[in-house]
């Protein structure tokens, strides 16, 4: 089921601005904006950064705090720090031009820090309710991920049905880039995590090449979406590459076929495989293959042990080639060298893109406060033009939401986009695979540059899906 | 014992290029060099990367076949192909102008790539022998660290007793920056490599102070010396920094301690130990005071395994704490994240500094190999001035040697330069440590960049080293 519901959509031009001057995007906006409210509004103004760091984030709070000093002078924007917990215990400090002067374009969650706390439960919605009270609150903008913005939902329903001032807007966050849509292209902080960790695989490959020595297993932070490989795979050309989504399919179909049919010698179950998954389940290793055939765990899933994927797979290479040698099929040398991308990721100095991308949804989240809209979510559209073309509006979060059972209840929660196997970047990375297995395709990007040549180049990822839409 | 030898000059002013423009550095050689040589002479001339990648390689060729073609019109520069192995089997391939152009301003050694191996047997020399006289080579430059150095050193001797017109030049590379000299201030793809690591550090500080949720332990690439280590903590500033060259001071004082004296209760041996080690020992968890006041291994050392020093010091510290959490003296939540950065550092792209240093060894080979000089090491001088003012020359090689056992056997090598304690960074990085400790003053330098403020800023060592030196 799923609640669609009202768009709104603010069509609006923004001027191309660069990453020392973002002072130029204020006076287009306010021409603009003058016909939608009174200018002499003084709003008090909440803003909350919740769940893993970002790059980008401090841009959208700049973003918010200009629009106040533009539009709306004399207002107040109150950082709530260390995440939701901040809200509920009223922990929060003003911000001035001052104290978020040094955080303009610079990565982390540090001008006000994070938290991953919910507010969830009737108590914690009461302790939300006493601040926004105590506080005065025209408005609370809620960066964050599917589940913070699902909470920003909920919130502006609460605060509405108990009739308070206080409005709610939710910014996409997230560098797994797993909470989008139509009307929100993509999360802020993904384009810059994927390009820092484009860099150290660009590094690596190059490292390869050069000495012939190691076989390198690079393993990417993220959760059950692909997104961020998919994206370093296009920018690198790696030999190969596991896409969660792929391998899920293929589990589920293997699944049916196990509780229903008898895997016969012939192998003819395997014609009960999508053409896909077959394509896949020959591509494997014969050991995954066997292992994807053993017996289930007892909610019918494939055991798979959490364990660092990109070690198992070194282990299993060797052994593999180990057994070849004893046969005389193999003469080679195998060394694996492991690797883990993470952290380094999450909090980069931002992209030109998702500096400007986050300045524009705390513009944008400035806006529909002063609007007096409330339960939406900021959006940027036409992103694939130049920065002055640009859309600037909001969408309303329950168009984005489902409905789940979790632990036992029917719960409305904002769906998880993953790597759609149909979906323009997948097929792209399906259409080259092959040939990135054998011929050694290695691209490296090399370090974000914030002026120069390709310095504004925004993903392949929302580039394609961009093109795909168009 | 010291071998000093004759140190040869060549004074000459380069001109600022930038990266995208290296052509310009060649018509000013042009009119110095002129005076020197016969323009008319042609050269064959061999060139090899010896061990493991550093950022700029590619860019000491490029300055060497450059050379050739603005000075010595139809001169042939051969890439030995796979490190020193391919100048014993004589593979290579002769390098064009189209060969070269993509890797210009590149990182890795794929160009040619690179390999292990040593001329060391008198049959490897004769291997050597047979490829320059096939060749026809008037000169060899050797492109590696310390022990290729030593080897383009006996390489140059062997060629000279055997009357062979064939001269050799080194060039100091290793990320590891402990091949250096007061002629050679610095070794290149140390200055790309520490930036690319100080990136990760420096994220992962800002990732920290974002939640507050990890405390991170990084170990980073690198041998006996800890000059990236001091580098990296000078641009980002660290709570703790360990550095080998410390610690082993300590450790062989104790060594001393231990072997001669009584360690007495009451601890008076500890005024046995200097103020230098005394300070780090009581600095230092009591588990690891513990664990170097251990017995000896037979050679009267510690036994360290070959472990994971990250990984060691998270359950150390998990260990301490728990116990002082069981003495109710620690309330605390401690949770340890390991990071380990090593080959994402090697083959990135250089830093402008690398890309034109680098530039500037290989030019200064050709003039060096085209005036006929031998066993000298490329060195460019006066770094810390514009380009313009940098000067170019050579260094007897054997003036860095020194005379080692190895193997039962005295030979001459190049003595690694280990981090001093009593030069300059490290007195630097001394004074700020008790406050970076406590105080939490992280920098995050950013992506490198190669354009704009900053982008052809030294590391802080070599500023340190030449500021000391003036």
């Amino acid at each position: 089921m799923v609640l669609k519901a009202l768009l709104l959509e603010i069509q609006m031009r923004l001027p191309s601005f660069s990453r020392v001057c973002l002072g130029n995007l204020r006076h287009c906006w306010c021409q603009l904006i003058q016909i939608r409210h009174c200018p002499d509004q003084k709003l008090k103004i909440g803003v909350v950064l919740s769940g893993g760091q970002a790059p980008g984030g401090h841009n959208v709070i700049s973003g918010i705090f200009d629009y106040l000093q533009d539009r709306a002078k004399g207002s107040i924007l109150y950082g709530f720090r260390g995440g939701p917990a901040g809200i509920m215990k009223c922990k929060y400090i003003e911000l001035t031009s001052e104290y978020i002067y040094p955080y303009r374009n610079q990565g982390g969650f540090d001008m006000i820090a994070s938290g991953r706390d919910k507010i969830e439960t009737p108590e914690q919605f009461k302790q939300a309710e006493e601040t926004a009270l105590k506080l005065e609150l025209d408005g609370l903008v809620v960066i964050g991920g599917d589940d913070s913005n699902t909470n920003a939902c909920l919130l502006a329903e609460n605060f509405r049905a108990k009739n308070l001032k206080t409005r709610v807007i939710g910014c996409p966050k997230t560098i797994d880039g797993d909470l989008k849509c139509k009307e929100v292209p993509t999360s802020f902080g993904f384009d810059t995590a994927c390009k820092i960790y484009a860099e150290m695989i660009g590094n690596v490959m190059i490292d390869a090449r050069s000495t012939g020595k190691y076989y390198h297993f690079v393993r990417l932070m993220g959760r059950a979406a692909s997104h961020i490989t998919l994206e370093c795979a296009l920018q690198t050309h790696p030999n190969i590459t596991i896409i969660g989504e792929e391998v899920q399919q293929l589990i589920a179909e293997l699944n049916e076929i196990l509780a229903h049919d008898t895997v016969d010698e012939g192998s003819l179950w395997k014609k009960k495989l999508t053409d896909q998954s077959l394509l896949l389940f020959e591509f494997l290793p014969q050991a995954i293959q066997e292992q994807l055939m053993l017996e289930r765990d007892p909610h019918g899933n494939v055991q798979v042990a959490k364990i660092e994927t990109e070690k198992m797979l070194i282990e299993m290479v060797e052994t593999e080639l180990e057994k070849r040698k004893q046969e005389g099929a193999y003469e080679g040398q195998f060394k694996g060298q492991s690797h883990f991308f993470g952290y380094e990721g999450r909090c980069g100095f931002p992209t030109n893109f998702d500096a400007t991308y986050c300045y524009a949804l705390g513009y944008g989240a400035g806006v529909l406060l002063h609007s007096g809209k409330t339960g939406l979510i900021s959006s940027v559209g036409n992103l694939g033009a130049s920065v002055e073309e640009w859309s600037v509006g909001g969408t309303a979060l329950t168009s984005l939401m489902d409905v789940e059972r979790r632990h036992g209840k029917f719960k409305p929660v904002i769906k998880k986009a993953m790597v759609e196997l149909e979906g323009a970047p997948f097929k792209k990375f399906a259409s080259l695979r092959d040939e990135w297995a054998l011929k050694n395709r290695y691209t490296s990007p090399g370090p974000i540059q914030f002026s120069g040549p390709g310095s504004d180049a925004i993903s392949h990822t929302l580039l394609l899906e961009l093109g795909a839409q168009a």
